[in-house]
């Protein structure tokens, strides 16, 4: 499991969410309180987007709390949206390649949760991944193959659909393989303009997935930052929230 | 704080020790029990001595609990001497010199604990070193600071009247600068025969400290590798303890 | 490109081969002289066998100029078969899991070479892998792809004729794909009793292979490890060389 | 030795310099020509001003030829006055706080050469470090030694002066004990407002040092990034270049 942040907003200083709040990222990754883990030690990651056609990325193999670099990198980059995520590696190795976030032209992703027995469905789900994004596969993780697939059925053209055939692929290969553990999938897109996240599992315990609108901002957050507990609040399960540049809010059923 | 243990007896594989027990020093690593944080993941260490004159070493930023080459060394490397250590720093940076074990000729030195207050007393502590144990240092740690320390202060000839030496020196110049934080020192030292480990505090809040006997062995721990907790006794605070190659156990006060 | 070497013979240090010699191998790393670019310094890896069952593995992704563990290591370790290997990417990313050698039960596999225009054949390749090595990839170079395929093509049960089939497939999948670059491929394989090398490429300029014979070792190498000129052989290009545990050798034509 | 560029004028992206040139910074760090040593692989960094009271920094212990994040970084971060540099160790660990910008308050400073028989006279030029910089020291550098030194001297009142005097210290202590070996200094400084670049030696080989102006910019590198050979004008022997933020060029005597 991990945690993960995403911001949209008004431009704002990376370290203003990843460092500075109570229960900053980088206090969850020594001390996440809503995880099956508390340490999220198995590498980081930052994307953000600025004035280039494509989003910056910094994914490193140390932990979060443990980086010199990170820290200066929150402290000058200043973004209106950025994802930041640390990671508890559920099996694959620890490698930049395998640390989130992913991106793919003006895409970042970044996830929360498993395939169950991924080693089963790994393969076949990765036939199904087009050409043109299994190309682009790095690393070895599960999380990786989700945003494969979903770039092959069709984010650019409709996200939700393509969220949701995502689920069904998944959740079917699973079934035919006779998987047994759950699919948990707490997620984040974003193609630059918008932030799309999902609360979802194929049973009933999706991992955490908080949001908080303020006159300015909307963050997404996988366990709230401070202890200003009404103020946050929960993605109801198996549902997406999406979150427009304007800072419109809408949620809807994932299926 | 850190953790770590030591082993003197006939030859293991180091996994027997770094890997195998139900809480064992990479367990501790993600779940100390008996330190002031849980998570030792700044950096670890592996020394070792084989029929080379001088021990092998292996040190490493990464977590022990993520790294693929510790789980193949401890599960090859057989060692009848051995130290490990897992690393939460207190201040200092995470890299290769600042883990422990730190080693000089045919010895080994690793430490759980800090000087207080550090950057106080730092610069005069380092003015006491030989300058032959000055160029050894590669680090910026207050341990390997009480390292050199020993070394100046006559390891070499009378081990016990250098630990004592080394501790009236760092506390008299913690008094002198006006350090208001405790000088907290569990460490462990072996010139390849013998090892000899110190639990010591100028406050009465020693770090833990644990040994346990067994026909073929001795190993020495910050905490117990397993729930057998009657087969582990304590060390005395400011009480150091000797295990001899034949395995012969004393225990004497520091000062 | 990258370089490596190979023991095989009486229990020497690590260091006798890696660090001593002239032109050691990780002189190689900084300064090869018959390969297309002298610096080899994309990560690095060692393979041992001892009286484990398993080879084995140390790989880092610093150059091996750089790192004081593997100098510690080779000082330390002692083995009767061991590789060496350090790496030039040709174009995937620099992780441990990239880094050779390559490990599958008690086979170890390095590689130096590469499959011309492998993104047009790689995900061909990698569906004729059986399942039971296909779980096993860990990283994704062209050279622990072509591993699996020997794994797959019954490398336990006739190692001759799973290089030659491998070599077949390959240079087929490249044909069929209208790759027009070349396949390059020296490489070596052991299962711990004896040492197989490969010397082969489609066009006619196969990577360069030597080897040398004393009374109680066989070395085999990417390049000489001295100026001994006249006391190293060639490997003749398009044939693989076989080195049994009593060091009888033999040469024969891949195809 | 190693090799560096610095940048002042209007704000330009990082990599249009460290990647982008015929003889980019990246290619120096595998293939410089002017130094005595082709390879820089021996860690890198990158210091950058922008609107934050003190300058952004990013050092990593890798091959800049092979780091994903200085590539995004370098894509996306904008600045008016950067430095960046790669590094060939000239004895020291590899380690981040070995790497090179260093910096200090709103300073910036990185270095090429050596401080010839830097153990004879570490330790005394090290005393004479005020107590407010040695605590700033990180690594153990000969490099970060200076900048402490120069800080020490005043800096911030007189940077000529404080070069002079440097120099003048680091060249007595090193002929008070005894040093054979030259004092080699070529390197560069900022305070955010203006870049000061020194080339001198205490024999006649200083290191290589060239400048170039442009309408809206002036780079100063070790060596020119391309073949526009009558574009770049070198630094004389035991002189400094004074670039103003308006970009007015000086050059003065060091001594």
């Amino acid at each position: 499991m991990c945690r993960w942040l995403s911001y949209i907003g008004d431009p704002v200083y990376l370290e203003k969410l990843v460092f500075e709040p109570r229960h900053s990222l980088v206090e969850q990754s020594l001390h996440a309180e809503q995880a099956k883990t508390p340490t999220n030690g198995d590498g980081f990651g930052l994307g953000w987007y600025d004035e280039r056609p494509t989003p910056g990325l910094y994914r490193e193999i140390l932990p979060a709390w443990n980086d010199p670099n990170l820290r200066s990198l929150a402290h000058h980059i200043r973004s209106g949206l950025f994802f930041a995520h640390v990671r508890a590696s559920t099996g694959t190795h620890t490698s930049r390649t395998n640390c989130h976030p992913f991106s793919n032209g003006q895409y970042l992703f970044m996830h929360n949760g498993q395939i169950g027995d991924y080693p089963l469905v790994r393969r076949s789900l990765e036939m199904m991944i087009e050409d043109e994004f299994y190309e682009g596969r790095q690393g070895s993780t599960d999380s990786e193959l989700i945003f494969c697939l979903m770039l092959t059925l069709g984010l650019q053209q409709d996200p939700h659909r393509a969220i949701r055939r995502t689920i069904e692929v998944v959740e079917n290969e699973m079934k035919v393989r006779g998987a047994t553990s759950p699919f948990r999938f707490t997620a984040c897109l974003s193609n630059g303009k918008s932030v799309c996240a999902i609360r979802h599992a194929s049973d009933d315990k999706p991992p955490s997935l908080y949001w908080r609108k303020r006159d300015d901002h909307v963050i997404v957050v996988s366990e709230p930052l401070d202890t200003e507990s009404d103020s946050w609040k929960a993605v109801a399960p198996n549902h997406t929230l999406h979150v427009e540049g304007d800072l419109t809010i809408s949620e809807e059923a994932t299926l």
